[in-house]
C-alpha cells in the first residue's frame, strides 16, 4: 500500500484524491494546502490528516507526494521531496523556467527518486490505444501528426494573466503528445497566433488561436492547432499517417444517441471538459505512478518529457512574438 | 445495339429512357403511352419514335420491351411482347395476381425470350456490395436478417386506393430482398400493420406502418418494418448477422458535411426518395438487362423472382387482416 | 446514509457492491451468500459483516436489502424482507412464475416497503437520454420501436437449462425497455426462434436467435431481435420512429480510434458485455434506488414492472413454441 | 445551345466532353489534339469535328473553348481565343509564371470575354455546401480552417519532374479552397515539406509530404496538408471553425456498407481518386460555365483566382526551400 502525500488540494488535487481512492495499491495519508478549508473539506473525503506541505516531506508515513499546488511552488517542493526520498508525481507544468526544470533533473537524478510528469492525455485509452496501434505497426513509419485541441470556452483573464500564454499553459499538452507519439525529437517550429475569441486575450498580450509546425531531422511533420473556444464542446482529436494509412482518434460523445429529422443527423455534443473527457485517463494516469513506485521502474512520462515540452512551448511562445521559426536545440 | 421500346412514358419510364441513353449498347427506338404528351415528350429527349403499344410490339426494329405502364397492363403486354419473341424488362409487380405471373411464366417459358423483372434496389451498388460479401463469405450462414424502408412521406389517397395495399405496394421490394440476401425461400409469414401516419389510408383498408417476420425451412428469420412517414429523408438501411458477424448498409445522405454547435453535431438528411436514393441502380439495373439480351443469359431477378415477391406480399395482406400467421406453400 | 444487506455475492451482487462503495449516502452493512468464501470475500472488499441471509432481514442495522441470490430464491427473500419493513431491491426475474410476482406483490403492498426491480437498462445513460428526448416530443408518438439485443457468445448449457429460456431471460430486458419507451402496455405477442447458434441450446428446448413483434391497442408497434452471438462484441441498440423522425442509440465501442488502410475504415468492436457496457447504468441505477428509499418515493421501475415483464416473456415463451401469436391479457 | 471547342483530349479533357454531352444547354463541336488519335476517339465519342487548334479559334461555329491542354500552351491559346472573341474555360494552372498570367489577365479584360479558371473542387457539392453554410452564418465568421488533401499514391517520376512541384501542382486546388472559403486574402505563410514517401521525389527537388500556415491580416489561420500517399483512398477533408462551431466535410466512401466483426467495424475506403470523387464536381463545374457564358455574367472562379492561387502556390515553394516564412504582396 503506497501512502501519498497530497500537496494542493484544489481542482486537479480532488481530481488525483479520487484516483487514489479507487486504487487498492494506494492511499491518501496527508493532504496540504495553503486554504485550511480546501485541505480539511480533502481530509475529510479521502480520511486522510491535514498537515503542512513541509511536515509531509518530513513524514517517515509518506512513501510519495503528488503536488497539484500552484506551478511557481513545485521547484521548492520537488528539491524537497527528492532529497526526503519521496517519489514524485508532479503536474505539469513542472516549472515556467526552464532552467529551474534542469535543477530539479538534478536534484532528482541525485536522489535516485521516481518522477512522473502528470501529462494526463498520454493515459487517455483512445490515445492510448491509437499510441499502441502506431507501436505495432498499423501504419509504419509515421510521416504526419495533426493533433487538434481545442476547449469549450476561454479561461477567466486572470488565470489567462498568470498562465506564461497559451503554448505554455494549453498547447504543452499536445507537444508532449506530439513527442509522444512521433517517438523523434523536433527540431524545428513554426508558430502563428491571433487572438479571435476574446480581445481581451489579446490585450494582455495573449492568443486565443495558433497553429503550430513541428518537424524532425528525418522532415516528418506535425501540426498543432489550439483554440480557446470549441461551441459543441472540449475537442481533442489525433490523427496519425504513415505508409500505410491513417489512425484518428475522434471526440467521445455525451451519448450515443442520434435524433433524426428534417434537418438532419444530430448526435450529441462532444464531452464538456477535460473533467470529463479526461476522467479515466487521471485515473489510469495515478495508477501507472502507483505501479511504477512500486515496481521501482522509471515512470512514462518522466522529468525530461516535462522538460522537453517546455522547450517547445518557449520554442512557440518565441516564434509567433518574432512571426519566425525556431530551431529547438538538442537537450 | 440492343433496340428497345418504351412503353410507358411516366416518371418511371423516364428514369429507364434516361439510364439507355447513358448506355453505349443500348438505344430506344420507340415509346408508346396513353398520353400522347407523355409519348412526344419522351420520344423527343431520347430521338425515338412514337408508336402505339401494339405497333412496338410488331415492330422489327425492336429487339426488347420496357414495361413501366399501369400494373393491369403488364398482363397483355408480357404476352404479346413473349409471343412476339422481344426480350422483356417489366416493372415490378408482374400482376397484382400471382394466377396472371403464373401464366406469364407459361407464356414466357413457351417463347424462350428473355424476361428480366425491376427489383431494382438489387444493383443499388451498396446493397449488391453487401449481397458480395455475404457470397464472399464475409460473415458465415445468415441467421437473422433486418431490413428497414420508409417512405419520405404517403402517396396521394388515390394512389393508394389503386396500389393493392402497402405490402403489394411498398414491402414488395423488401420480400425480394429479403429472397435475394438470405437465399432460402420463406415457409411462414407474421403480420400486423397499423394506420397511424394518417387515418385516410386505414379508411381506404391499408396500413402505412407494418412490421412482418418471415422464417424459412432452416429457421432462419427474417424482420421487415415500413412505414409511409419518415421526417429525415428515404430510409432504406439493411443489416444481416451470422456466425461472423454483421454486415450493414446505412442510408446515403444528401452530403458528407456536419455542423458542430452547441446542440450537438450534425449530419445531412437521407436523400430523399428513390429516384435520388436508387438513381445508381436503376442504370445498373439497365446495363444488366441489355447484357443479359446480349449474352442470351437469364437475367437475375427473373420472371419467378417477380412470383414469388408477390406470393409473399399477398400472404402478408391476407396475415395482416386475419391477425394469424401464414405458411408460403412451395411453388 | 442508507444501510445495505447484500443478499447474495456472485457477479451481480458485486457489481452493486461496487455501486454502493461509490455512492456518498448508502452502504453496505452485512452480506450473505450460500458460499462462505463468497460472502467473505465481498465482506472484506466492502468492509461488511457476514451474516446469514436471515440474520440480515432480522437485523435492526439494515434498512434495505439487495437480492441477487439465484431467482428461485427471490420468493422467500421478498416476502421476509417486506414483512421485516426492508426496503428492496430485486434483480430481475423477480421469480419465473407470475401467480408467485403477483403473491409478492400483495405482500409488498401490505407492508407498503420500497420495491425497485432491476432493470439495469433503463438506466444507461444513452438509454435513458433517448427516453427523455420521447418525453420531450422530439419524435413526436411513437408508431415503432425496434430494439437490437445479441449477447457476444451464448452462456454454458447448464445455464441454459435453468434459465427459463430466452425469453425469460434474456428478451425480458427488452419488454421492459419496449414498454419503457413505448408507454402504452402491449396487447399481443408474435414470437418466432430457432437454434442456429449451438445445437445443444436447441436439444433442450431453447432458441439462441429470435425475434418478436409486440403491438398495443393504438396499433402501435415493436420489433425485438435476440441473438446469443454477436462477434463484434455486446450490441444493445434502440430506435424509434414517430412523426418527427427518429431517434437511436447506437453501440458503445471500445475506443474512439478509427484505422484506415487499403481495405477501408476500422473502428473498434462494441464493449464486449454487459459488465463493460452497462456499468454506468449499474451505477445509477442503484443511485435511484437509495434516493427512492431516502425520500420515500416509489421507485421506476417498480415490482409491477418486474411484473410485466414476465408476463410478456411467459406469453413469448407460449408464442414461439405454438407458432401462434397470443393475446395479453390486461393486469 | 453553346457550341464548344474542345482543346486537349487528354484525362481531363473527356472529363469535360462527358460532361458537355450531360448538359443540354451545349455541345461539342470541334476537338484539337497533338495526337491525331486522341482527338479521333473523342471526336467519334462526342459527335463534333477533328480540326486544329488553330482552326477551333478561328471557327464561326464555335462560342466558347475549354483548354485543357498542357500548361505550357495554355498562355497562347488563351491570347488567341481571347482575341477571337470566345468565351475562355482554362484548366489550373493557367500558367506557371504569374508574369504570364498577369498578361493573359490584360488580353481578356481588354476582350471583355467570359474567363473562369478549373479549379472543380469549388463545384464539389459537400464543398459547395459547406461554404454556403458559411455564408448562411452557421459558424459566424472562419477563425481557423484545416484542408487535408492526399493523393492515393504518386504520380510517376517523369510526370513530378515537369509539375512545377507539389505546391503548384497540387496545393494550388488548396490555395484555391483556402480562399474560397476564407473570404480574406491571406498575407504571410509559412511551409515545410519533405520527401518521405519516394525518395526519388526528393532526387528531383520535389516534396511528397508538405504542411502550410496561411494568416490573413485579421489573423486567421489556415492549415493544409498534402501527401502524395494515402493507403486509404483519395482524402479529401475540410473542416473550418467559427465562433458558432465547426463545419467538416468528410470522405465520400466507395460503399455505405459497414462489416462488424470480431476485429471492430469496418467501412469502404475513401472513393480512389479525383475521378470518382469529384464527377459530380466536374459537372457542376462545366454547368456554371455554360450558365456564364448564357448569362453573360463573370464566372467563378475567375482569372484572377487562378493568378492568386498562383501566388500562394510560388510562396509556398519558396517558403520551402528557405525555411522562412514568405509575405504575399497585395496583388
Amino acid at each position: 500500500m503506497l501512502k501519498i502525500g497530497l500537496l494542493g488540494c484544489g481542482r486537479i488535487g480532488q481530481v488525483h484524491a479520487r484516483s487514489i481512492k479507487a486504487l487498492d495499491a494506494a492511499t491518501v495519508t496527508a493532504v496540504a494546502d495553503a486554504l485550511p478549508e480546501a485541505a480539511e473539506a480533502l481530509a475529510s473525503a479521502t480520511g486522510a490528516e491535514v498537515r503542512t506541505a513541509e511536515a509531509i516531506l518530513a513524514s517517515d508515513d509518506v512513501d510519495a507526494v503528488v503536488i497539484g499546488t500552484p506551478t511557481d511552488t513545485h521547484f521548492d517542493l520537488i528539491q524537497g521531496a527528492a532529497r526526503a526520498g519521496k517519489a514524485i508525481f508532479c503536474e505539469k507544468p513542472i516549472d515556467m523556467s526552464v532552467d529551474n526544470i534542469r535543477a530539479c533533473i538534478e536534484v532528482v537524478d541525485a536522489s535516485g527518486v521516481i518522477f512522473m510528469t502528470g501529462f494526463n492525455r498520454r493515459f487517455d485509452p483512445n490515445f492510448a490505444y491509437l499510441r499502441d496501434r502506431i507501436a505495432a505497426g498499423d501504419v509504419g513509419v509515421l510521416e504526419l501528426v495533426t493533433i487538434t485541441s481545442r476547449d469549450p470556452a476561454p479561461p477567466p483573464i486572470s488565470y489567462i494573466e498568470r498562465s506564461g500564454g497559451l503554448f505554455r499553459d494549453m498547447m504543452i499538452h499536445d507537444f508532449d503528445m506530439a513527442r509522444f507519439l512521433m517517438g523523434e525529437e523536433f527540431v524545428r517550429l513554426h508558430a502563428v497566433g491571433s487572438s479571435l475569441v476574446d480581445p481581451a486575450i489579446g490585450a494582455v498580450g495573449d492568443v486565443d488561436t495558433a497553429a503550430v509546425i513541428l518537424t524532425t531531422a528525418g522532415g516528418r511533420i506535425c501540426q498543432i492547432s489550439n483554440s480557446r473556444r470549441a461551441a459543441y464542446g472540449y475537442d481533442q482529436r489525433i490523427e496519425v499517417h504513415g505508409e500505410g494509412g491513417m489512425l484518428r482518434a475522434e471526440n467521445l460523445l455525451e451519448t450515443t444517441v442520434e435524433l433524426a429529422t428534417g434537418s438532419g443527423f444530430r448526435r450529441s455534443p462532444a464531452l464538456h471538459f477535460f473533467l470529463e473527457r479526461y476522467e479515466a485517463a487521471y485515473l489510469s494516469e495515478m495508477r501507472a505512478f502507483v505501479e511504477a513506485v512500486a515496481d521501482g521502474t522509471a515512470p512514462d512520462p518522466g522529468i525530461r518529457d516535462g522538460l522537453q515540452a517546455q522547450i517547445l512551448a518557449d520554442a512557440a511562445t518565441l516564434a509567433r512574438e518574432t512571426g519566425e521559426p525556431v530551431d529547438i536545440p538538442p537537450s
